[in-house]
């Protein structure tokens, strides 16, 4: 297909009813086939380890049996336990039914067993994996001749790798500083304004310390060769509503997690500017360092979208008052994908107006209202900061383990490097990546799976990131989302034995992810309340045993007051839940449903969908109303161990 | 198959010829069926997206065909660029053919999506990568009521997360001397005295801090709360044949690569136990902590194992004459499989005899000589350390990314987890794992793969990690590996263009790598033996092409004076390559081969495939005898970039 040509969406996934069986297992015979054929065309004259006979042979055929067995028992146990995400009867995790070309990438390039880590270990898919990287760098609005990508074994990874080269650049200028032949490049600088410059201020001193032989000299004396002292090089500052990665990646990076500093979040679960403005103000006058802001694309219990531009604009503002920079990163592990639907077919960023109304073209639901304003803008900044998370097995639609990671100016990567850097080549035209590459000096992980890359590269190729591909998947999603949304705006009320329910989304949402809620009439206190949810989600989940038998599969998750302060409350409230007992109960029990089905494909399928849910939910509250729940729906049971702090973790991530 | 049928390893992989060809399309098929039908099932009622009319329709071919299309395209790049693994002809990387079963279970799986984060994104599969984490353990000797294991992205992670634990350990008396209820159990001991402590002795206090309550808050004021000065925690001792990712995590985790320090090879390429034990003393009397020491069970160029049973001993030693402990970590990424040849089918470790009169009845080559008794030993001590990686991707024949990790005792989990932790259970007796685990709360990764873990555990049911299971793959690999190491040490000398050339083994594998060697008996000097061994490595390479039309392919290796001190320049000398040039060329440049094919079943095979070696190896000589080499082929072309320590890292781990 030329990229002229459109994909029709429903010809991407093999289907909720595997409709495209045929064509699916017609590709992974071809994958068999042409990879079974290229063993024997290799060497043909070669002998065959074992012929019919042997093969015959009845301790052979016990060998294979004995496979078959143990494929038997995993199937078994996968058709048992696991849980129906290829169905829109699921809308909880960000996990949804695969794309079939990536599926059968993957399998295809598994049997040729590449391994990522140098070219010279997968000749053809380290190149794969940079063209991907490259396509996500693209989607993002950076220059390609400048920055770099590639695919992580997951989030948790990419946003490792953001800040492993961000302490390492923050370290730079103390180390010129400590070095006789560097110092006099930023002599004058006092301690504070060391730990200020900006991130291409400090990369172009590095270019000085190249030109001048001492690069890595002065490399051995960053926090790659001498670590830092506790606290020296400043505060990360997160916003509540952050991943538990990022608590995990202050410990992992050797930082220590009093070295994170958590903003406030608002009303729309976004970073709250204000705080954020207050907290940097206070750390320049305290002349404490900052490493880095973290702003998050698509928040994990929330989907909410910080709002970059104004972090980036902060920065300017602070840059210019006050001559402190620091490094953004943006962890999009979540939303990251969402982009491909802001770029028109020639890569332009469409401005709102236009992209409203392509979208508005592709959804399902029309009077799309994808992306809100602000969502758009800070969709637009992700241009500017220094380095993305976005994860393909999220919203790209491959199978795990596939993150990502961009960075805008690869230069950085000489900060981390353990080879002479082959990726840092001229800037003045796109890399050469046909030379060989070693990968493994350059990341985080060494033997890594091209296949996972293959699959991401196959399914930028056959849906590119703009509007006209993968943006006709990615429209579905924020549309349905949208409708979801709308539909539980203005649901009817439940009545069960007596008692009188509602259901009401708990904002409205900024990607394709919906926090809903259930409520009590009769009992609208936040205890009774989270009670209630909880129960929903047990009905509505492996708690209650099978997922499979379940009409409707979704999850839940809790915004406590430890994260994110008294939003919740304020939250709650406005959905005419009593929050009395919010210093009592500390948290709000939500339903949260990413709206990752392609399945519902016009309005006529929707509103079908959604008498059905209606139904489930009447039948889920008469039986609680009834107090027929099973044993392990009970409230004990459902609650997972509370978490403090940050935001209870889904495997969202 | 009861586990009483042994397996015939010929019907374990697909095989050089793909002779399980149906054997293996036919289990695909059924796993593509099996899951497509589950889909099907799941509320049958529930309409199909499209109909076939609808997926007749030409924009829908067109997708369908574009997919083709895309596919083919991957498909053309990995048959003209991969390398034939599979094949005999291929002794390199630490590469081969894959056990079907895993290669199926891990199709199978992913058409579920599992999602190993947490149980409830993975009901099945986050099982089974604790089972077969618990093999892992079972193999090594440790107790699992008390030890864990699991699966990980590779070995720089499964490195990453035994140096996370040791580190957060290490600095648990610090924190606990620093809190005001916690230090009495600390008291008397002096700062060298609380950074001493052994590892079995801080869990013990950190079972009383659980009892005080006080743990979370003391776990605050640790390297991950905390963070730590540069040096606090003291030396991570690691052999010179390090894994160039110790480098990197010494970065990584915040140690700074400063506190690395290298400990010289003997002529084995092992870990020199006088130069380890001088260490160790001079840190000892110079009141420095050791945070740890690391052995390595198959170093990556040359497969030495070094002896953990010394360093077990070193250990005993100084806890008793200076009362100072230290962690111990194994890096037996490549090497850890091998353990499963030195098992019973009850699951007890074999004493030497025993051991080799198995596998000798294993080997197609008779006379086997593995293990040697001190590599016996430091499988033995496997039992005594306190983790291990252990790469399921490497000598565990399944597909890419697995790497695997274990950890003597689970307490240590807490120090850095995410979660009130599942983990850490009664130690009575096994834990309860069916109970939902959160894998990403204890782990470095967060959302990963269930298909590699279904892989992986497919794998160790069919072939249990016993000399009867497993180990009748082990057995082939070692066997042939002795034999080819045999072959090298007698092979005659080959004559082109009246030069005289011969080919040598460097040393006595510990293992299944054989590292050797050409030379040209006219010109013996180091500078024009490296020379000539790059022109062969090029010619046996994708350096030089497409590998497909090598009829030998293998890697090389680079023993360079910065990472290895003297140790090359020996074993350059005994090989009759004149070191005068030594100082001045720095390096000793290699053939690397390690031996994991299977398909050299037995002598007669063995010795056709030994004449047709030397015809390639003839051919080869007599091309570069003649100048006839091709451009890429020149030493130029050939010489990767010099790295200058550790020792060039190719694409093992």
């Amino acid at each position: 297909m030329s990229e002229q040509t459109n994909p029709i969406v429903e010809a991407l996934f093999l289907g909720p009813k595997a409709e495209n069986r045929d064509d699916f297992r017609s590709m992974v015979a071809d994958a068999l086939d042409e990879h079974m054929f290229w063993r024997r065309d290799y060497f043909p004259a070669d002998p065959a380890e074992v012929g019919a006979a042997e093969r015959a042979a009845a301790p052979y055929r016990a060998t294979i049996e004995a496979t078959e067995q143990v494929l038997h028992e995993l199937s078994a146990r996968l058709k048992d336990q696991s849980v129906p995400w290829f169905s829109p009867r699921y809308l909880g995790h960000m996990t949804a039914d695969t794309l079939m070309v990536a599926n059968a990438a993957y399998i295809m390039t598994m049997l040729y067993n590449t391994n990522n880590v140098a070219s010279e270990a997968s000749p053809a898919t380290t190149l794969l994996e940079l063209e991907a990287g490259a396509d996500l760098a693209r989607m993002f609005g950076y220059d390609t001749r400048r920055s770099w990508g590639h695919i992580t074994s997951g989030g948790h990874t990419a946003n490792y790798e953001g800040l492993w080269v961000a302490r390492n650049l923050k370290s730079v200028p103390l180390a010129m500083a400590a070095h006789p032949r560097a110092k006099e490049l930023v002599a004058g600088l006092d301690r504070h304004q060391l730990l200020s410059l900006g991130v291409g201020a400090i990369l172009d001193l590095t270019d000085d310390l190249k030109r001048r032989g001492i690069f890595t000299e002065v490399r051995a004396l960053t926090a790659r060769g001498a670590g830092a002292e506790p606290g020296e090089l400043g505060k990360l500052i997160v916003p509540r509503s952050r991943h538990y990665s990022w608590d995990k990646a202050a410990d992992v990076l050797g930082l220590g997690q009093d070295n994170l500093s958590p903003v406030d979040v608002d009303e729309h679960c976004r970073m709250d500017m204000s705080a954020l403005t207050k907290t940097v103000e206070g750390l320049i006058a305290a002349k404490t360092p900052i490493l880095a802001v973290m702003g998050v694309v698509g928040s994990t219990e929330e989907g909410a979208v910080d709002p970059l531009h104004e972090v980036v604009e902060l920065r300017r503002r602070c840059e210019e008052r006050h001559g402190v920079s620091f490094y953004i990163h943006a962890d999009a592990a979540f939303g990251g994908y969402l982009a491909a639907a802001l770029r028109d077919q020639a890569g332009a960023f469409m401005d709102l107006p236009q992209a409203r109304q392509r979208l508005d073209g592709l959804s399902p639901h029309p009077g799309a209202t994808w992306p809100k304003p602000e969502v758009h803008a800070a969709f637009k900044a992700l241009a500017e900061v220094d380095s993305i998370t976005a994860d393909p097995h999220k919203m790209g639609f491959v199978p795990y383990a596939a993150g990502g990671v961009v960075m805008r100016d690869r230069r950085i990567l000489d900060l981390i490097s353990y080879e002479a850097t082959y990726l840092v080549q001229s800037f003045a035209k796109d890399p050469d990546w046909s030379r060989p590459v070693e990968l493994g000096s350059v990341i985080i992980e060494g033997s890594k799976s091209g296949a996972a890359a293959a699959a991401v590269w196959s399914a930028h190729r056959l849906a590119p990131l703009n509007v006209d591909g993968f943006g006709r998947v990615i429209a579905r999603c924020v549309g349905v989302a949208d409708w979801f949304y709308q539909k539980l705006s203005h649901a009817p009320e439940f009545r069960a034995e007596g008692r009188r329910f509602t259901v009401r989304p708990i904002m409205a949402p900024d990607t394709n992810m919906v926090d809903f809620t259930f409520l009590d009439l009769a009992d609208r206190s936040l205890a009774a309340h989270n009670r209630l949810n909880e129960q929903m989600y047990g009905i509505s989940s492996y708690v209650s045993g099978r997922t499979y038998a379940h009409g409707f599969n979704t999850s839940q998750t809790r915004l406590t007051r430890s994260a994110y302060g008294d939003t919740p409350r304020r939250l709650a409230a406005a959905r005419g839940i009593d929050t009395g007992d919010w210093d009592a109960v500390g948290q709000l029990a939500l339903l949260r449903s990413t709206v990752m089905t392609t399945a519902l494909d016009g309005p006529d399928r929707l509103e079908q969908y959604w008498q059905e849910l209606l139904s489930i939910w009447q039948a889920d509250l008469t039986q609680i109303a009834r107090g027929e729940l099973l044993r392990q729906t009970t409230s004990d049971a459902v609650a997972p161990p509370a978490v403090a702090t940050p935001a209870a973790a889904p495997p969202g991530q």
